[in-house]
């Protein structure tokens, strides 16, 4: 079972406290990146995979997907993300959130048009069989579109940027092809994440069925580095992977 | 135009003296893994992007290929190849070695059942429209598999590794997401490669036509690193990337 690490006080408190937790899909950096990706979602059956306060599963009703069904492990997540819909439009019955672990994902076959998933996969130690499991969910023609850490910043033994001599910033990695646990320590609580290649990450989903659609390593643009200069950094190392894959 | 550092001197005779150079293909570490990527070569009209001394052309001709056509920017290289080949086994009609820069490929349309490429495309400034004509070059359902230099091996401005304080070695990466050129000097001279992200890459086959296949980051097996101790470097920061893309 994935650890349930959302559900713990002082990470919960924590993650509330991220741009992404307050602003929602606008504070997310890897956000325009992302929808990007994304077919049209109107009219759309669709699974949301750690769907966490629900910010997607709003987003897409709003741009008029037919149903979205959000999936989290975190039962104060799921609680947060009901109390937000009522908060915000009232109870909306074509959204309904379930608990669920993705390590032992099951779904209803043929059910969807988009599985959609925002930093959830790197918590699973092998997403062999839920992405078997997005396949036979997906109708023919239908996109799973995903977004993960990235693997250079998962991978190293201690993460974190040093300065050399010349005063560049850079951020050496070790055990790259070592895949596997990481334990590191996030918001005050000791976090176990699943370093894998992309290699591998991409291999898994075309033996799943999948075809691979696009394959992002996420920098700012431009505009958002003017913005916001400190995320700069991620062009020296990138901390996402987006990735598009369709069934056929 | 790539350049040819292969035609100058000082850099022939250094990359002649490689265990790639005088053991041929038994000579690369990643060899097993390209050829675990390859189809069937018996019977295929195969062209080789880069095929450098010509050991792949004779081993697919040793394995029954129909015909090879090697092509090479180094006019060393061709002649070399050429030479080895009458020594080792007479003139082989069905082997055809020629000039091309790959940057300006052309090829006939359906005329190949594979195209084979061993590090020669982050020789490429742009290889978009030699990848277009790949895809038209190959029958539908040919097969491109090639390496080339993994980008966590490229990117750094200073590549090399570096001992933490516990002695770990660790690879500094910076400026991943800036692609383009990377200057290094090897064997001797000032050789000009191109960084490209994975996904670029693979967004390129995906632009040109073609379904992935298969991404390996290579790193070596335990068999090999008990006979090379000095490979295992490569389990921290992967050297090469192969990939394995179809036309359907």
């Amino acid at each position: 079972m994935a650890q349930n690490i959302y559900d713990s006080e002082v990470f919960f408190r924590g993650y509330s406290e991220l741009d992404r937790s307050v602003a929602g899909l606008e504070g997310a950096a890897e956000w325009p990146a992302m929808q990007a990706l994304l077919p049209d979602v109107g009219g759309l059956r669709i699974v949301d995979l750690g769907c966490g306060f629900g910010w997607f599963c709003r987003w897409a009703r709003g741009r008029g997907a037919a149903s979205v069904l959000g999936l989290d492990l975190s039962e104060k997540m799921l609680a947060r993300a009901r109390e937000a819909g009522a908060r915000e439009a009232g109870a909306d019955p074509a959204i309904i959130y379930a608990r669920c672990d993705l390590q032992r994902l099951a779904l209803p076959e043929a059910s969807f048009e988009l599985a959609y998933s925002s930093l959830a996969w790197h918590y699973i130690a092998d997403p062999a069989g839920p992405f078997a499991t997005v396949y036979r969910a997906l109708v023919p023609g239908g996109w799973f579109v995903f977004s993960t850490e990235h693997p250079i910043f998962m991978a190293p033994s201690s993460p974190g940027f040093v300065s050399d001599a010349a005063g560049r910033r850079r951020w050496p990695v070790d055990g790259y092809l070592a895949e596997g646990a990481r334990s590191t320590t996030w918001l005050g609580a000791e976090v176990v994440k699943y370093h894998r290649t992309i290699g591998t990450t991409l291999n898994l989903l075309i033996g799943a069925g999948f075809s691979i659609g696009r394959v992002e390593e996420w920098g700012p643009s431009d505009a958002q580095i003017a913005a916001h200069p400190d995320w700069a950094e991620a062009r020296d190392r990138p901390m996402f992977l987006l990735v598009a894959a369709r069934k056929r």
